[in-house]
Order: C-alpha cells, then sequence, then structure tokens
C-alpha cells in the first residue's frame, strides 16, 4: 500500500511540473493568438477579395496564390504546392423553380422557390422539367407509392431532426437523401428531385451539397429548396391540394482540371522526416465565400504555424500545414496527399482538420486506438479546458485527413466546435465572412496549437 | 476493504437507477423544449411588439402585459404582479459627439462619433459641452495627470484584455471606467466624460449601461462610444494631435414609477409553500430590444414552466418564474421580492437566473456551500453533458437572485452560457431578436428546466 502511495506521488509529481510547463506554454500560445492573431483578417481577405472558390473554378486558382502567400507571410519555411487533377463541375447558370395550385378559394397560384441545384448534378435543358408534385417524408414511403411516381417531380422533405443536440447527428441522418434521394426516385421514372434543404435555419436559404448518382439510372435533376418553401409545399399538400411543378438546372461537368494542395512547412528539428499535418480544405461551393465551410480551418491551421513561429518555437517533428483540394466534390487532394505521402514512404505521426465551422470550439474527436485517446484524455484535456474544450471523442476525424489513416493508420482527428449554427450556413449563400465570430475563430486555432504542439511534444 | 466495496457497489448501484429514471425524464424536457418549444416565439413576440422597456417607460408597461398573458398562455396556475417603485430615466434625446482636429496635411477635420450618454448620467444642457479632449488609458494615469484635467472632456480608452476566455472578465476589469470614470474625473474639474465601449465586437455600436454618480461631485455628462471611434481618436493622440471634443446628452430623471415583478407559479403539491425561482429581468436599456438582455432569459424561465406543465410533471415544491422589474439601473424588483419573501418567512429552496445572453450552454454558477456544489457535481452534472452543460461552477450568480441570498441565504445560481458573443451586443443597439440562435435559446432552457427539476425532485 505504501508502495503504491508512493508511485502515486512520484507520478503525478513528474506528471505536475511537465503540466504545469505545457499549461504556461499553452497560455502563451493562446494570448499571442487572442491579442495578435492574424487568423480573421486572412479570412477577410480570403473571402473578400477571392470569395467562392469550387474546383476548377478561377476562383480556386486565386484561393491558391492566396494560400502560397499567406503562408509564406505568417512565417512557413518553405510552401510548396501538390497538383492533383480535380473535377470541374459547374452550375451553368441560375437555377429556376416553381410550383402552381389552385387555392381554397379557386384562385390559381404561381410561387417562385428558391432552390439551387445540388452539386455534381446534371441540367435539366433550357425548358426544365414540368410536372405534378410528388410528396415523400422518407425512402419508405418512395418505395410503398413507387407506382406513382412516374413523370413527376418528387419532393422530399425529410427534415432534420431537432432532438439531437449534434446537428452533425441530424445531418448524418437526413443527408441521404441529397445523395441518394435523385436516383431512387428516378429509378421509378421521377423526372426531377426537390429536397428540404439539410438544415434547421429559421430562414429561406436553399443548401446545395454533393448528390452521387446511381450509374444506372437516369440522371435527372435536382435541387435543393429553402425551408420556408419546404414548408408551404408540405402544408399544400397536407390540405390535399394538388401541386405541379417547375425545376430548370444547368449543372454540368467540364474537363478535370489541374488544381493543388498548397502546403506550408515548419521543418522539425529532430525529426524533420516525420511528419504532423494540419489542415482545413481550400475549395467551397460556388455560392457563397465559403467562410464557415471550410475557409475558418485555413486560416485556424495557418495560425497554428503562425503562433508556433511567434513565440520562437521549434517543433520536434515537420508540421505541415495544408489547404487541401476539392473537399467539396471529390476530395481527391486528401487522397493524393496520402497517396503520395504512401509512395514515398513519409510517416505521418498525427493528422488534424478544422472543417466544421469556426464557432466556439467544444472537444476534438479522433480516429486512433482507444487507450491511446483514453491516455490523452488523461494528461492533455486539462490542459485545454481552460479554453474551452471539454471533450476528447472517438468516432470520426475530417475527410481530408482520413485517408491519412487509412492508407498509413495515421492517428487522425478533426476539431468539433459547438453545432449550432453550422447548418445554418452550410453549403448556403450566407457562409460568408461576416457570419464567423472572430474570438470564436481564434479560440478554436488557439486549442488547434495546442493539441499540436502536445503530439509534437510527446508523441502518440 | 470488502465491506467498503459492497458500499461502493451499493451506493453506486442505487444512484445508478435514480440517474436512469432522471435521465429520461430530461430527455422527455429536452424533446419538449426542441421540438415543441416556445421559447423562440415568445422572445420574437417581447421583442418585436414590446421592444425596448426600460424602468417607467411605456415599454415597462407592456412588457408586462405581455408577461402575464404568456405565463398565463403557458399554463401557469397563478400569475400575479408584485409592486415595486422603480427609477424613471430617461435618455431624454438624440445624444450627440463629435471630435475636431487638424490633420497631418493642415487640413482642418470635423467626425462624428457614434456615442450613447451612459444610463443615469445627467444631460450635458442643450448647447452641449465643448473642450480639449484629454486622452487616458486608465485610472492611474488620471492620477498622474489629474492637474490637467480641469476644463477637458475626459476620453478613457481602456480596452478589453482579448486573453481572458471568458469575457466576463474582461467586463468586470473595464467595467469600473463607466461606473466610476465620469465622477474621478469631475473630481479634477473634466466637463465631461467619454469611454470605449465595454465590448471586443468589430463594430462601431456604441454600449450604454449604468454609471454610478459619486454625489459629492459635479454630475458631469458622459457617454459611450463605438470601438472604431475609440480606436480613432487613440491614434490620433499616439501622432501626437490635439483633439478637441462636443459632446451633448439630455439623460434625466423622472419622478420614480410603478412597476412590477411579474410572477407566475406551478403550485407544489407537496410542499407548496417551499419555492424555487427561476428567472430573467423584463427590463431592458431604451436603445434596443433586449434580447439578450434579458428576453432570452424571461423566455428560459417561462420555458421551464411550460415544459414542466407539457409534461404532467407536478412539481413537489411550488415553482415561481419571475420577470424581475428594473435590474438594469436600480435592482428594485429583486430586492422587492427578496423583501418581501424574508417578511412573509417564505422558504426558499433555490433561485437561479439566466442573465448572460441566450447563447449555447456552458455551465451554472452557483452561490452556495461547496460542499454542496461538489455533491451536486458529483451527481447531477453528468445528467447536463448530453446537453452542453459542462461546468458547475462556484462564485457568483444573477443579479435578481442574489437578494435571496443575501436576506435569506438562499442558494442561487445563474446560467452560463458561452461567452463569446454577448458583450459584442450588451446594451447596443444591435440586441436584437434576430441576434438571438433560436437551438441555443432552447438548449439554455433545457439545461433550466433539468437543473430546476433535480433540486425540485432532491433538494439541495
Amino acid at each position: 500500500m505504501r508502495k503504491i502511495l508512493l508511485l502515486i506521488i512520484l507520478s503525478t509529481g513528474f506528471s505536475a511540473i511537465a503540466q504545469e510547463s505545457d499549461s504556461l506554454f499553452i497560455r502563451r500560445i493562446a494570448d499571442d493568438i487572442l491579442a495578435n492573431g492574424k487568423a480573421y483578417e486572412n479570412l477577410r481577405i480570403l473571402c473578400k477579395t477571392v470569395g467562392a472558390r469550387l474546383a476548377g473554378s478561377p476562383g480556386m486558382l486565386k484561393a491558391e496564390d492566396w494560400g502560397v502567400k499567406t503562408l509564406k507571410e505568417m512565417g512557413a519555411d518553405k510552401v510548396w504546392l501538390q497538383a492533383v487533377q480535380v473535377p470541374h463541375w459547374t452550375r451553368g447558370g441560375s437555377d429556376e423553380a416553381s410550383i402552381s395550385y389552385t387555392d381554397g378559394q379557386g384562385k390559381k397560384v404561381t410561387c417562385k422557390l428558391d432552390v439551387l441545384a445540388l452539386g455534381k448534378s446534371l441540367g435539366s435543358g433550357p425548358k426544365g422539367v414540368r410536372g405534378s408534385l410528388m410528396l415523400v417524408h422518407d425512402f419508405d414511403e418512395l418505395e410503398k407509392r413507387k407506382d406513382e411516381v412516374k413523370g413527376k417531380i418528387v419532393v422530399y422533405d425529410n427534415a432534420f431532426n431537432p432532438r439531437y443536440v449534434n446537428t452533425g447527428e441530424a445531418y448524418g441522418e437526413s443527408g441521404v437523401y441529397r445523395r441518394t434521394g435523385p436516383s431512387r426516385a428516378a429509378k421509378y421514372g421521377a423526372i426531377g428531385v426537390m429536397i428540404r434543404s439539410l438544415s434547421e435555419s429559421v430562414d429561406n436559404n436553399p443548401h446545395t451539397g454533393s448528390t452521387a448518382y446511381d450509374s444506372t439510372q437516369q440522371k435527372i435533376p435536382c435541387a435543393a429548396m429553402g425551408l420556408k418553401d419546404s414548408d408551404l409545399i408540405t402544408r399544400l399538400f397536407k390540405e390535399g391540394i394538388k401541386v405541379t411543378g417547375y425545376l430548370k438546372t444547368s449543372g454540368a461537368f467540364l474537363p478535370d482540371a489541374t488544381g493543388h494542395n498548397v502546403i506550408g512547412e515548419l521543418t522539425g528539428s529532430e525529426f524533420p522526416d516525420q511528419y504532423i499535418t494540419v489542415g482545413g480544405h481550400l475549395d467551397s461551393w460556388d455560392v457563397n465565400e465559403g467562410a464557415n465551410d471550410d475557409g475558418t480551418g485555413c486560416v485556424q491551421a495557418i495560425e497554428v504555424l503562425k503562433a508556433m513561429k511567434s513565440l520562437g518555437y521549434k517543433p520536434k517533428h515537420t508540421i505541415r500545414v495544408v489547404l487541401f483540394a476539392n473537399e467539396e466534390n471529390g476530395l481527391r487532394g486528401a487522397r493524393k496527399y496520402a497517396e503520395e505521402g504512401q509512395a514515398k514512404n513519409e510517416k505521418h505521426v498525427f493528422g488534424l482538420e478544422s472543417d466544421n465551422g469556426g464557432f466556439t470550439p467544444r472537444g476534438f474527436e479522433f480516429v486512433m486506438a482507444a487507450d491511446k485517446v483514453q491516455k490523452i484524455r488523461e494528461l492533455w484535456l486539462p490542459l485545454l479546458k481552460p479554453y474551452g474544450v471539454y471533450d476528447f471523442l472517438e468516432g470520426s476525424a475530417g475527410a481530408d485527413v482520413m485517408p491519412l489513416n487509412r492508407t498509413m493508420q495515421t492517428p487522425v482527428a478533426e476539431l468539433r466546435p459547438d453545432s449550432q449554427r453550422y447548418f445554418d450556413l452550410h453549403h448556403a449563400r450566407n457562409d460568408v465572412f461576416e457570419n464567423v465570430h472572430k474570438r470564436e475563430l481564434e479560440l478554436g486555432a488557439v486549442n488547434m496549437a495546442a493539441l499540436i504542439y502536445l503530439v509534437d511534444k510527446y508523441g502518440l
């Protein structure tokens, strides 16, 4: 018993000393970022001078230039571009939709809908599609009523489940209608699909995002509509009113283009050939400034490098800030980065991404052995709590670092900010700089820098 | 050893059963509020049909009507008004300020400032005051340079310290310039005072709030200016440019008015004469809709009652929702409530207020014995974690429930939402309904309802 007690005292004694010096250094990181941070101004420049930057678009190239320039300015030892072929989907014009019906007073009503074609969807042709609307709540209902689908425009009004505290779970559940809804309706002869946007916002902004056609089915036009419009349609059907619809979209694929992962490094002092990756994705959808998706992740990752540089911290491992190409509609940048790492037999220690919006930080989620997560939960989480990170979870990680895990079993993670506001603007027109909060963005960067510092110092 | 083990198993066994039933009930509370909540719509009505409601103003009376009506609609067994004499300060007109200086090119510049007179301050008279500006960073500098003050308009540019993660700490530190800055400068002959607003916002909105004149000094006019204007003045002084200023304010006190605490009750089934208070304050400043300060606290408190009613929960103790009068510039409603409770020898079990904005919840802070906080931290905090509350802190509580603690030693607490956004709009024109997030507001109410449920069931 006495021996055990002694061991406890010794071990907590040692760890207390380490914890104190780490705690002080993390306080310095926080002071630097909160008082002298560049993340917010860097984001303003990206959003306001580059703006939308979908893979293959002219904005993509402008964003890459911004990334190179910014990484150099923030003090990277080395900045380079990793070329990758990316898809080049284009919206092709403004999307149009309307519904027509006869109201209770016998009056004919035509009502415009605010829609955005789904990413990767093909256009309807210049005349659009016209037909009766068929409203289904979910795939069960679609299957039951499959004989009614032919020649119709199918509307999925599957709504976010508000009971989830983490809105990501609602997105996970309803997201399937965006991804597979069009092809599942096409299978039974639908001529078009409109979905209720994947959001729980109080406005009527439509939210785009990739769909995934089943190659064996007709590639019918499809779009997301705002929640107020979706509510209207749901109400009309509840009242037994017959509704016809019109949908015109112009999506098309142009030939693949050459894009780049933009990479900035701080060279490791002890293990220059061992890499810690921290990143976000540089591409955005075409309808917004990609502020929270994922400008914030990019500038937070850059801020990690900037803080280390400002504080004169010499990392043991090479810290790589990676601004990934083409997350939204291809993930080709992320795959390229992992494939090339594997081909060169690089040793990747850790990969971290921020791609859940620049909101007030709550935690990190890891993909690595449970005992390792438990170990750092005990040792490191107390160091981050003063900065708002209370959870080290297990489960998923940023889409752009997952390929590192799949190809080389690299432990990977993602920042988990508060989730309440993200799907208000995710893939919608209002994902603009003004909807990012300076201090929330900075606090995310503080916690990311602290985690990267701890991984660099102690390994995983 | 075996005995201890048995005890542990037994106690955790019992507690596990209780925890499971509590966990299920709290899930029901959350489902009700997140899926069928009325807090957001109640807040919209308060903000958009009543709006500003400073003590003594016509808005105060309209807000009391709203409170009575809303509490009845949400199912209170009994709604009553507790009369209290409140101060009636009025802004008296639009506040004006400008600065004049000669720029580097010899050009004379006059520049309007966006200012709001401080609450409870007296007007400058219709001509305003004019004089040289004297910039001081803090009281130390004021004291060192006291001989220069006479006849000048003193500007305090003491800024929020961005290093605090909890912005409330920055407010606590800089707030003294608003409260005592005018009289401390008047002591040395200043003719007016302007302060940098108590905020770290990225805009130029001025933030009002009460000042507290020292009755032995001249009551000089005083106002808060926006941060961009404050930055400009600081820069001019850094460049050695002489600046003169103009300030016109019109604040005045009218005779005290009769206001009311609006109280709605769910009568206790076992201890109807023992009270659990949950509230917010109904008054706001005159320049905004009082959305986050403190419409959100009011509708969250009402939501606690509404959820209990919806779920058929019969509280053991009488649950009192109190919408306190006159928090902003007097605290007379809160004092009245506690005094009357004491006079009637009421037994108050607990008092909870939400008055830190309707942002995503993070924790509760308690004023009660440390061992009690520790006990509920162990037993109850795990039940709230799924809904975002991770901290049970000790230290302070809502200003409106503190008198319960002072007069009757009632344990009291406050909701602690994420603090990053609050001082962007606190006491400023932009504290409007649109700056409240529906789900964040609701999650605050979920945690408040859960805490009130646990206190009602188990006591403190």
